[in-house]
């Protein structure tokens, strides 16, 4: 098991690890309430598609008990404010919707209040849970991908920070390690928040994974330069059609592999599918801070009042994605057809 | 002109501006030896191909001052090793030899002290002088190519502060807009050290040139979302097959915007052509300090001790440049005939 996490439920609290201060200090908060939970994720206190849909899983679990009423309709139309207050945190990743949808389906049929309570938490309990199974099995799914020694290319972070434990992009690092292949890491540091830099090679450095970060603009002189086996990243939302939403500059990192002929695989659960979503072009960016941009810490890089473009996610057409590794096994092109089939199965 | 230069001779010194700190504080500093001019490239007080080379002949300059001798051969001996000096400072751009190499062979066949040290100085101010005007040439040269509203994306730092006044890519933006097209430039931030939101963009605002900075992994997200027309670069060494050495992340931009089918054009004087490198795989890249990565100014990005490359720049080959445009014109494939039939003219 990890020394940290990101997200634990405990004692009738959420408590999560602030990201926003590692490498450099490791400190937990406790969460009490669903706006609490909004906030933190808006401000990245937790990040990573698979972490923030637990956490709103968790968010509702909060509401739940925070929602003062023996009236199991009451009690369904706060957790549906509730929702909605998680639903517009953060727009791209799916995994929000999806842990919303999957429990207030659950509370549908239910007309006792303190049952509603009760499966709420346990199917917040329960999405947790299947994330670190999910991401275990991804590893194993995607092993044999992985040559017996790899030069990786890794974009953002996908480790156990991003989830709710193990990783998927990094997960599937991880599993090819222990299992003895012989794994070095280029970690893009992941301009503008260095989520590279800051959480991927502090993961790697703990698990003993050999790395080197890199300037996001350099994977493709080390393609040139350097024997690069594969990239992996993980994803925000997987289209119907196999467009990837992910952190912005995998785009970029996908056509400069798609030209040096590197595959390019995205590693999500399938949680992070989104059939309801034909294409990656109805996928709503988010635009984040410029300060994201002009600012670090207290550091000002540029002069005030510069302009600033600060999108956080960019879109992967599915042309230049190798192969999209889920839980459920590897999903080959054509993604419109196998991704529908895999969901079937 | 300029309110700012990036070199000057200013009384037997050279005057300098501390790029460094730039757009925060405008410091000139003055130097009055070749070491502290070779050291001022290598800490890169001064920065940007063209200005190197600059530099590094008033570098020249300095040493013929300061060398105490009224014999000629002695003299010589002594500006040969001031070269080497400067030769050892930064490798990969051409622009410090093709100026050393300049320099010495002017003074080959003079054998009066005084004759060698006024035609080292005048030298010197001959190619600062060529430098301007070239740039202003490459603005002219390059014109037809830029349409009458533009969407330009714009790498490192290619302006006034990198070469001796005017700018090389980013003179062809000013051109362009002086001559009353309307441009627009995104701005690549260029990690690791900033040369596009904090020199670039400056530039830009003082010029009333609109501007948006971005990170340097979202050029492919702009290229599918909005109608950029084409990509404007500077450089450091150009091959003789046309394969050109510049900033890190220049290539992977290059990929992008092939991709794209997006005009990528390379911008700088014949003096960054280097015929005596047949390809791009001769030119030697420059390893900087992790601590460009690790750090920004006091703030320390990721922790104490973690593994990083650093190449400072980065090969495009010529396959992915659709024309090179110089003072005497405008260079199309193939490179290794029409450069070769450039200089010859």
């Amino acid at each position: 098991m990890e020394e940290f996490y990101s997200i634990r439920w405990v004692n009738q609290t959420v408590r999560m690890l602030d990201q926003r201060l590692l490498p450099e200090q490791i400190v937990y908060h406790d969460f009490l309430t669903v706006e609490e939970i909004a906030q933190a994720i808006k401000d990245m206190i937790i990040r990573g598609a698979p972490a923030i849909g637990s956490a709103a899983a968790y968010g509702l679990a909060l509401a739940v008990i925070n929602i003062n009423t023996d009236n199991a309709q009451i009690l369904k139309q706060e957790l549906s404010r509730a929702a909605s207050k998680l639903l517009q945190s953060r727009p791209t990743a799916v995994n929000i919707n999806k842990s919303v949808e999957r429990i207030i389906k659950i509370t549908q049929k239910l007309e006792i209040t303190d049952e509603i309570r009760k499966r709420v938490i346990l199917e917040a309990h329960l999405i947790a849970k299947e994330d670190v199974e999910a991401n275990r099995q991804m590893g194993i799914n995607a092993f044999p991908l992985i040559p017996v020694r790899a030069n990786i290319i890794h974009h953002c972070n996908t480790g156990a920070l991003a989830t709710v434990g193990y990783g998927t992009a990094l997960g599937v690092i991880r599993t090819a390690h222990e299992l003895g292949k012989i794994i070095h890491v280029y970690v893009d540091e992941t301009r503008p928040r260095f989520q590279g830099s800051r959480l991927t090679a502090w993961e790697l450095d703990q698990l003993a994974i050999p790395y080197t970060i890199i300037v996001d603009g350099a994977s493709g002189y080390f393609m040139r330069s350097r024997n690069i086996d594969l990239c992996l990243v993980g994803c925000d939302r997987i289209a119907a059609n196999g467009d990837v939403a992910n952190k912005i500059g995998t785009y970029n990192l996908a056509l400069v592999a798609y030209n040096h002929r590197i595959p390019f695989y995205v590693v999500g659960p399938t949680s992070s599918i989104d059939m309801d979503t034909q294409t990656g072009d109805e996928i709503s960016i988010e635009e984040r801070d410029e300060n994201e941009i002009t600012r670090i810490g207290e550091y000002r890089i540029t002069f005030e009042g510069a302009n600033v473009a600060n999108p956080a996610f960019d879109i992967t057409p599915a042309k230049y994605i190798s192969a999209i590794i889920t839980e459920r096994g590897i999903v080959y092109p054509p993604y419109q057809q196998n991704l529908a089939e895999l969901l079937d199965n």
